[in-house]
């Protein structure tokens, strides 16, 4: 069993009020020090599989065909082998 | 400057029907190895003070005011340090 550890993020070159949005209300609230907020998804998805290589492939193949959008996000992830329960 | 990067998931106990449907969405697309799926939100923010002490207390600050339901969700963060520009 694999815990793979996913994380969706827009491009750098694509705009994103939403975090503009965050970062303006942690300046409402007096939280002046923060200087840039960037937002995304984040995903833990467990695998059921034998070797990390074939974690890593599936998870290629998942974040390329569900979790991101290919043209206004990137995607990153780190897999680990769970301890046997 | 301070890089902090937050996980804002949600607890243990709540149900997630959002990522039932992810996990269901891979099974269709054949991803049948996929166990289990959790979600949840995930920020950086640049905050600029001089300690580490301090950009954890902003943040956690941050969390409990704006990025984290208390009721329902769970947060986590890692704070490091920048490189000077």
């Amino acid at each position: 069993m694999f815990l793979a550890q996913v994380h969706v993020t827009y491009k750098p070159s694509i705009l994103d009020p939403q975090a503009v949005a965050i970062k303006n209300a942690m300046h409402r609230l007096a939280f002046d020090q923060v200087t840039a907020v960037r937002q995304g998804k984040y995903f833990e998805i467990t695998l059921d599989v034998s070797t990390a290589e074939e974690a890593e492939s599936q998870i290629e193949a998942i974040c390329d065909q569900l979790l991101a959008n290919p043209n206004m996000e990137t995607y990153r992830y780190e897999v680990k082998e769970l301890a046997n329960q």
